[in-house]
């Protein structure tokens, strides 16, 4: 079993843009070379996290990608869901209806045993992923990982975000 | 992210086998025929769980599959691993260390933070399972199922495991 790595790109893009100054954006060029992607790649992933209300996109020339809501709103289990899609990880195809015994379908109205716990178990993956916020990624960020690493995506930020003009509604 | 159809087989084949008589073991091609599968697709699983020391394999005319260990024993875990193989469903790719920078590799050596809380997602998914086993899901095919597929079932076993003669040895 295994997530696309389009989700790792999409994490990264995200936590990338969790960290610019208020209301700022950044093109998605910027983003795709800050991890050595092609941004063709990368805007596939960028439009499935805007069409899931995770980030908005501003056109024209002093457009690009900036995060919809706040940090701490945004999740890996948003981030996961909108590159994977909805469904489960464990996809039952009633196997147990294929048997030699021919039982009408009113037998199997009730769940599977094995599918009802397999979609357990996937309840407890994505409520851990749900507890994980962009927020929380943050600050894990600027304790754990090494100064020099963390000097340089300050850096990368400055040099690429775009300000915003002051807009006149809230 | 998907699991693959070998999953759902290899569960309910270690499922049905839960509910053998002592000893007794099944043929691939009974197990296979309970789910409208060919043999040689179920024994690619019924082989990776047994190489798991999940199932036991006993050759000859009154050979076939049975449980390695006691149901209770046997987790939905064990079984997703020994068909998946053991490596997490996010794989780091350390995309982080492909920016402009090119800082040193040992500005690295800390995990990733985006990694990390994968694996802690990954951990609470692998918890999960762990916690569902084969004695459980007896129990709850007992008590859940439509009492016609559990006799259908039972009937089933009854008429395809092959009782061994009785063991020498403890």
């Amino acid at each position: 079993m295994k997530l696309s790595e389009g989700v790792e790109a999409a994490i990264h893009a995200a936590l990338t843009l969790a960290g610019l100054e208020r209301e700022a954006t950044m093109p998605a060029s910027a983003l795709a070379g800050q991890f050595g992607q092609s941004p063709s790649y990368l805007l596939k992933h960028l439009n499935a996290l805007t069409v899931a209300g995770i980030l908005q996109s501003l056109p024209g020339p002093a457009g690009g990608y900036r995060l919809a809501r706040l940090p701490e709103a945004i999740s890996l289990l948003d981030i996961v869901l909108a590159v994977e899609g909805p469904r489960p990880a464990f996809r039952c195809a009633e196997i147990r209806q294929r048997g030699p015994a021919a039982l009408p379908v009113s037998v199997f109205a009730k769940p599977c045993v094995i599918n009802a716990a397999m979609l357990r178990a996937e309840k407890a993956y994505r409520a851990a992923l749900a507890h994980e916020t962009l927020d929380g990624l943050m600050d894990a960020h600027t304790v754990q990982t090494d100064p020099r690493a963390v000097a340089a995506g300050c850096a990368f930020v400055l040099q690429n975000q775009r300000a915003q003009k002051k807009s006149k509604t809230v």
